[in-house]
């Protein structure tokens, strides 16, 4: 498996981790584009959001949670944040293991890229 | 409930309707951001991201896997798309119902707002 994030998730590529579950892993962007910028991955390999299945539902809703509580642990939840998920090239994603992103600690603008 | 998206859903007020089910709502976004801008909300009124429970974690996911589906449908699936969800001020919300924002049609920029 040639995956940055799959590597990241068993331990063989390093990372700022700032959640860990059976599920879900969470690390500090490498390129940050907010004073916090986090991705919030599945342990589960799944390449792009096309690939999701339906039994995939509560797994995809586990990364929402999550974010949700990272914002309130890192303090921004009230003031507000942004979640993104790319996909494919058009949409600026970039590894090929979906990944979902939260920002957070500043004003994010409209429209979203 | 003083909620327009609440409103959408009872049909209170006029909406370009792309996908409905017992569930998820879909509809074209009144200032789109991209050739294609849709929003996909649930037909249960949550305010924020931060005020989901553990138990709407499904509900969340299908949120996601109708945006897929949807990308699929308006033919930009395989080029790419960027689906947003927004919590409070500064993430940009401006509707206290949760959204999902599916844009696609166009090559999305980073950093994404």
């Amino acid at each position: 498996m040639d995956c940055i994030f799959c590597k990241i998730i068993n331990g063989e590529l390093p990372s700022k981790v700032v959640y860990e579950d059976d599920h879900v892993l969470a690390f500090h962007d490498l390129s940050p584009q907010a004073p916090t910028h986090v991705l919030i991955i599945p342990k589960k390999h799944i390449s792009t959001l096309n690939d999701l299945q339906d039994e995939d539902a509560a797994l995809v809703g586990r990364l929402q949670l999550t974010a949700a509580r990272l914002a309130k642990e890192f303090g921004f939840a009230e003031d507000g944040y942004r979640v993104v998920m790319n996909c494919n090239e058009a949409g600026g994603q970039t590894v090929w293991h979906i990944h979902m992103h939260l920002l957070g600690g500043r004003a994010l603008t409209w429209p979203p890229g």
